[in-house]
């Protein structure tokens, strides 16, 4: 069972093992609001996930360590036990489907655990966990439905109430719901008057509709960039915790996402993880509110693959009116590319890529397809040489 | 004159204004060392830089800061120099090249500067100032040469003895020298044990080379990623102190920078420009000793553009193997993409992008190009894939 005591005896345990994370104002991503990000993604494995199993590893029996812990996770879960265990000085196997990315298989084994590659998907891998668990005598580890799990998660809580004074609320990531049940209980514990806000994306809302719903909803699939909160169902004991202390559930879209990704990396200069960065996207995009208050996001982890965090900056680059692709349909005589060229540059854009084709399907015969990609500073610098594009007699596609 | 007393003052000074930054552990970064992170990029404005305009316009009279400051920079000092005078209540014009990039412009606006666009290159610019100062009384804020911008970046110094018991050696970027001028004075006075090695850009080494020569020098030019420190020529005072208490100047390339950038982002997940990186890359390559020791990297600031680091992500997955672009003549009959594509999906790596061209010119009329970019996981993979395809018969160019 969960108890404020249990929360500060994994505080307490944590020391040995984890950093307390910076607070760090972020006042800029709303204005007439103090925005404070909760850094959880500098934490040791790049996530929070580390606390809640190196406690759970802490408060098994001696018999229980000696015969190792298993875990089924391909992302952060994965890390955290894989550490923690390490730490502890005890084994550890995680169990991940095949498919699973390079990188976090090289991660997890690089923090000491023993990987089983199982072919298939997450189901699969589950099942295989459970099976070693039974026939191995390994103890698994849930990445979310279990107390000592939550109240390492919880410390969070405890942590923000110490170092920022009257804050008013503090948002949430939910995937299962391990980390909101911890830092929600342990602040209604000791602060009811702190708000606490869920925060799900939209492509995968199981906490959200469950909490709707009054009863705890399974989805049928789900589909968001923020893989790491991509949960179909939260648990019994998280989604009990969720309905007794969370104010409010609320969802976010992938480009809503896309964008807070972007901002904590020009503004904050911090790599979040889709899953890490929904706080901030809920309170940039005014889902919750924040006006006059003090408002802590918990940004929970950064593991995001770099290349997927190219799409998302050439994706908020587009959203921002930051970066434009147009097709020009050409008449194929000369000088027409040095012309486009020509505006596009005294317009004070950059041209990043063209392709110029001829004879392409659907065009006249006798012209051509330019496609441009230039840097732009918003969306008026785009209509701005759209115009003069047109003006001066170009076709725009 | 600088005095230990003048940075002390300044720590004073500055509690007001900026955040002590966190240390993070980063041991991963080199085997066998302990190397530990000084967060600058985590700094408001994404820099150190604030620092030293902070304390310098605390030290104006009050006649001096009713006439406002000037200062001619297109990068960090800029937005250090105008939050740092809105923050004090006072006016700032900063001079910047017209070709300056947009977000460069726009962020030093949104910390309260007017902005004075000067035709020309940065020289333009820093004459314009001049000429600003002299006509108009604004007081010039210099980005290096001075006794109270050097001892607010000595504050760092302060900070990181402070923060990190015992430390053996602490790595600093250089540009002009101010920070690395402010630091190793401030170590050197309270810690003389304590090692300094300051880094710089192979592209851009005068301070390296003025070490070397034993007299001040200039570049003729200067050409690395790492802007915030491409300075031609560093100030006489700057250099004096780090002649006096540096232990030992190293550059390192624009790849080695490239990778550091990299996997700060990856394993770290901070953001941090070519300048901030350069401390990182110095310990990651070997070019100054770490083995067994306790050392700390200045991560001196943040602020790069993000379509800049898009290529930089894309150079650092290049350069380990992780992303692989190549060019197959193949035969233009039916099937042979299909061919590849199966080749390398078999494989185990991820079709990134393909362009596939008839007739280009240089290959048999009867032929095309394929030129294929692939996600891969390191220098192995590719060889595998490469001698596959040319066992079935392709000819790769």
């Amino acid at each position: 069972m969960l108890t404020l005591d249990k929360v500060y005896r994994a505080a307490c345990v944590l020391k040995e093992a984890i950093r307390q994370t910076d607070i760090i104002p972020a006042s800029d991503l709303k204005a007439g609001s103090q925005i404070y990000l909760k850094t959880e993604n500098l934490q040791v494995t790049g996530s929070f996930k580390v606390r809640g199993a190196y406690y759970k590893i802490s408060q098994l029996s001696e018999e229980e360590k000696a015969r190792g812990v298993i875990a089924c996770s391909a992302g952060n879960h994965a890390q955290g036990v894989a550490l923690a265990a390490t730490k502890s000085g005890i084994r550890s196997l995680i169990c991940l489907p095949d498919g699973a990315p390079i990188s976090k298989v090289e991660a997890t084994k690089r923090y000491g655990a023993e990987v089983c590659l199982v072919p298939g998907v997450y189901d699969d891998a589950y099942n295989k966990a459970i099976e070693l668990r039974d026939t191995c005598g390994y103890t698994f580890i849930h990445p979310f439905n279990d107390p000592d799990v939550i109240a390492g998660q919880g410390t969070i809580g405890l942590e923000i109430l110490n170092q920022l004074d009257d804050v008013d609320s503090v948002v949430v990531p939910i995937g299962g719901g391990g980390l909101i049940a911890g830092v929600a209980y342990a602040i209604k514990q000791l602060k009811p008057n702190v708000r606490v806000y869920g925060v799900q994306a939209a492509g995968a809302p199981s906490m959200y509709e469950s909490v709707r719903k009054n009863r705890l909803s399974a989805l049928d699939k789900v589909s968001t960039i923020a893989d790491g909160i991509a949960v179909k169902q939260p648990g019994d004991l998280t989604y009990e915790l969720c309905k007794q202390y969370v104010d409010d559930v609320v969802t976010v879209t992938d480009d809503e996402i896309s964008s807070a990704i972007l901002t904590l990396m020009e503004k904050y200069k911090m790599v979040a993880e889709g899953a890490g960065a929904v706080s901030v996207a809920a309170a940039m995009f005014g889902k919750i509110p924040t006006e006059g208050q003090k408002v802590c996001c918990i940004v929970s982890g950064g593991n995001i693959d770099v290349t997927i965090l190219s799409r998302v900056i050439k994706r908020g680059l587009l959203m921002s009116g930051r970066n434009y692709a147009m097709t020009i349909e050409l008449p194929d005589k000369p000088g027409q590319l040095s012309h486009v060229s020509q505006i596009v540059s005294t317009l004070g854009a950059n041209v990043i890529a063209v392709h110029h084709e001829r004879a392409s399907e659907g065009s006249d015969v006798t012209g051509c397809f330019l496609r441009i990609e230039i840097e732009t500073r918003n969306f008026d610098h785009i209509q701005q040489i759209r115009n003069q594009l047109i003006a001066e007699g170009f076709k725009l596609i």
